[in-house]
């Protein structure tokens, strides 16, 4: 095991029910919140009106900003920080999936930041301060709830960069199963995609032979992610499916997979965000893409790894290790089928033509992910099985 | 899942040549520290000069408060909280195991209160308030370097108990696996038989059905402590060995297990309990000896789940359930001889006739555990298989 430092301070209020609870444990922060929301899905299904309830009920002012897109960009987050500040809010308060506490987290720190909120994603300003938040989450997938992570598309530059800081963990993360509910099968599907590969990628890629308290954990949330997002899909009102969904996605990515492991990286994640950022694609369905492509790359890298995770996560008992991990990329494949997730370009409705677009874009991200190896030509080769 | 909050805030400094952190760790939190030790073993090993030069070279000032049992002993503890405030100290360090740990939460609180340090232990008085505590763990086993729980023992009155309390949570912990290369096979075997109750005892009396997340967490950190306890008792320098039983065992009773579990109790640390109250047996030795008849008496209450363990944890493939559950015990026991603990009153040298005397305590402090159908008649069915 390596050497590592671990700190998770989010309050987590997790179970059915407890949407209502946002506004007394926002209240301790401050007196006037930012809230912040995508594009109303949240007015329909009638979590917006328990939040303002709840709001309401513990005395908490607040202005709203709304508009927050999947893949939220720059410009968005730039003026929800100018609003922020010239509102003078206290806290702010996500109501959404990943993309709205993502962008909560930007606004959160540029509302405390004389520049442009691009500073903290290219590097040129540390995220040192923000100001607090809280959340509810109505999409289980990215983990953010649970992390000091953000990322952000940049619609000038086409990058979609990230960064962490322990100032963006949010102070109090409300998981409420039923918030989940209305999410359709499709992008439920997406989100256990997403969910999947926040753990395999470092999973795959630690290089330290002996963790076998993070491996034990990233092998079984990764059985109980294919199964109970297989659940979800086939019934989104399933509470029990919901609920371990959700709590999976947050253990995913709270930082515990990763601590005292080697050299993780997430290369998929990185193929993704290009398309995501060049051609908007859903970003569960970019990785859906990405993963077998760069699985099979990884063999010349990563075997012992991928031996690892055919036998104890696909359940590939075949002896020769070759054909074991061919079967296990098979065998998950074959899941992302069976929830709707795309495979191949097409199926992500990707033009055939974006390829080289798509390969250049990754080229140009990747030495900011820590992942020179991939140029565009190593990149051009992993790929090209999925460009048809 | 049933609802649940969470929030853990200790921060985890973990790895080889972290002691020397520390002084710079504790230093954000006060001036002038009580150092809380046990009887002098952290003198031969080289801990106590490395933690003084560490405090030294943070410009902390300390007092020195030494001779800690196991079994950590109220009058003791009370002497330490009165010592903590007639030299008004701003924070507590402990270096040591669990003991140590635990009865500096004690001397935390009683700093601050003005009566017995016992009124929190026995419900009198909440725990809401402590000094800040920063430890060195020197012990792999109770956990308690990541949790607000904290054990006492009551000379007077024969009681063994427990509270948790968030305020009790230590600010830093730093877990360094060398810290642990010096303690011997026998007490690292216990250590192991310990941190695998804490994981089995909730895991078995869980009746939420589906909990799939946390079951997979408790079944891989069980077979990972059955291994490493192993190679850790076979060789005391394995630092891979070390690291793993480290961090498996603050992970095992950090909160994240019981998180969403319905029902969990811990009624063979109950019993456990009772023999060292009365007998000074070694807590994992006391875990080792009541652990079997436990699970046997359980075949009635949670045979479902024993079976899981029995196939997930214990790789039994038998199909029959009632020999699949036999066999897991059985296994477990010779994994408990294997590596040197009892499972006989007679092996845990315990008189035999001590056996009354041990059941009547269980059950005068049953109801204090929520355990109230532990009555003496149904202490003693599950107990006197191992009264030999």
């Amino acid at each position: 095991m390596q050497n590592f430092t671990y700190q998770n301070t989010v309050k987590i209020v997790f179970g059915r029910d407890t949407i209502q609870q946002i506004g007394a444990e926002a209240a301790p922060f401050g007196k006037k919140a930012l809230l912040v929301y995508g594009h109303g899905s949240v007015k329909k299904n009638g979590l917006y009106d328990a939040v303002v309830a709840s709001l309401q009920a513990a005395g908490l002012e607040f202005v709203e900003y709304s508009g927050v897109s999947p893949n939220p960009r720059l410009t968005h987050a730039q003026a929800g920080a100018d609003l922020a500040k010239q509102e003078n809010v206290d806290l702010i308060i996500a109501l959404g999936g990943g993309s709205v506490i993502d962008e909560a987290k930007a606004i959160a720190m540029g509302a405390l930041h004389d520049g442009s909120v691009w500073d903290f994603y290219s590097g040129k300003t540390p995220a040192e301060k923000a100001l607090p938040l809280c959340d509810v989450l109505t999409v289980a997938a990215t983990g953010t709830e649970m992390n000091g992570g953000t990322v952000i598309t940049n619609e000038e530059t086409q990058q979609k960069l990230g960064l962490i800081a322990p100032c963006l963990m949010p102070k109090v993360s409300i998981l409420d199963p039923t918030a989940t509910f209305s999410l359709g099968p499709k992008y439920t599907a997406f989100a256990g995609v997403d969910i999947f590969a926040h753990i395999v990628e470092g999973y795959i890629t630690n290089s330290d032979p002996e963790t076998p308290v993070q491996d034990v954990y990233a092998e079984g949330l990764m059985r109980t992610v294919m199964e109970y997002t297989s659940r979800c899909v086939a019934d989104g009102a399933d509470y029990d499916a919901r609920a371990n969904m959700m709590w999976a996605s947050t253990m995913a990515w709270n930082g515990l997979l990763l601590a005292g492991v080697e050299n993780a990286v997430y290369p998929a994640h990185l193929i993704g965000h290009s398309m995501s950022c060049l051609y908007d694609t859903a970003h569960g369905a970019s990785l859906s893409v990405a993963m077998p492509c760069w699985m099979r790359k990884m063999k010349g890298f990563c075997k012992r790894r991928l031996v690892q995770f055919a036998r104890n996560v696909m359940g590939v008992s075949c002896r020769d290790e070759e054909t074991a991990i061919e079967q296990g990329i098979t065998r998950l494949e074959k899941w992302y089928e069976s929830i709707g997730a795309p495979i191949t370009f097409t199926q992500a409705e990707l033009p055939l033509d974006s390829f080289d677009r798509i390969v250049g874009n990754i080229a140009m991200c990747a030495p900011a992910w820590g992942l020179g190896m991939y140029t565009r030509d190593f990149v051009a080769d992993l790929l090209r099985p999925a460009a048809r």
